[in-house]
């Protein structure tokens, strides 16, 4: 958020929108890394498979999401809702799946969590976007 | 190609399709971090900015891209697709604004080429997930 | 750091050092990320294509360094250490780089903090693997 | 290699070598991508999580690296000497890991045949740095 107010033109978004969703998916992308690496490290990897490629998978899209739009130069609003359009779809996906082993794991009940408040802020910042 | 055959599972993708698929977006990541580059050290980069802007998102798109469709446990349809779409997008932003310097640069000739072939089998692959 | 309590098996690291290090490189990684579009939206980008550069690979290599990191599974501290290295190392470049425009854009200030602190942090948790 | 030839500067490393450690570079990060979501699908995932959390890391490493040494604006030897030493590092490990498995897994045996190619070309490469 400091950042975001040194930025030396103007943001065609909500900052507060968009400062909320650049944080959701810095964590979401750094939760499904590390459940992927807790899931890979249980006993009972093998009926974890599906976890461990959605989270590699959501962690592979928060992560991009969360660079175009910390980018602001030539904004391009069509690239932008793509993108919030794919990641809250990814992101829900792995809290679903998460969300399902939530009761067993740990690990999948805090990343259940950080996919659910990521796919609210992306589908937030989505419906500011004209 | 060959790495897709050793998968040892089954695959719910056209395989000739998505190793084409993959091969582009890859090029199409390399040749846009090339080009972000090399526009970067030209003498009129203040009439660059947007190509740079587009560039590195296009690079972050097609690298995950890339990295999701070349998983295949636990494949889930409707990201593929969702990526699918927002990938062509950027590529066709990114392909409209290198060629409008193409003429003046040849990285970015080259870099659009790349682009419009990318979005052009992303649109292929998409087409054929039902 | 909640994340980390949850891991079902042992992790060869001081585990609040390691925490430290995973949120100073994700920081870092997305103040590098902010100032590479920053700079490039400055009238006087020509002036700051090294300070770009050099946020892009910073950027890159922080997010990397921050991945290895948050996996614990079949841990090799050799690559552990060599990546910290090279990750000081692009992040005292970093530092350095933006400290010299630090007076001039309060963006390079911020970024060139998130730097020498993800530094530090770098080396703090190296010094602890034997 | 044709893109090499269009930056508009001088490039500080030789450049056919460079093309050969960027193109392995990213042979080795989507072998190693494809290599760890294969190992998933595998009966025996029990037994290969330390082969699919190294893959996901040179995965990681290697396509950092092949960004790094896309980019010769503002170049400074110090991080590409430091990058490709973690790079090669990396890459020994996995393919040390893969070809432990080679024998009973194809995927294995392509992804350490493309690991140790990389780990040569980057230590090639390395050698060419004053």
């Amino acid at each position: 958020m400091p950042m975001l107010e040194t930025y030396p033109a103007e943001i065609n978004l909500d900052r507060g929108k968009l400062a909320a969703a650049i944080d959701a998916l810095i964590a979401c992308a750094e939760a499904c890394t590390a459940c992927a690496d807790a899931c890979l490290s249980e006993e009972s990897v093998v009926d974890l498979t599906k976890c461990i490629r959605t989270n590699l998978d959501c962690a592979d899209v928060c992560a991009t999401t969360a660079r175009v739009l910390s980018r602001h130069t030539g904004y391009d609003a069509n690239i932008s809702r793509a993108l919030l359009d794919a990641c809250a779809m990814v992101c829900k996906s792995c809290g679903d799946e998460c969300g399902s082993h939530a009761e067993m794991h740990e690990h999948c009940r805090i990343c259940a969590d950080a996919c659910r408040a990521c796919e609210q802020t992306c589908r937030d910042l989505h419906s500011t976007i004209s």
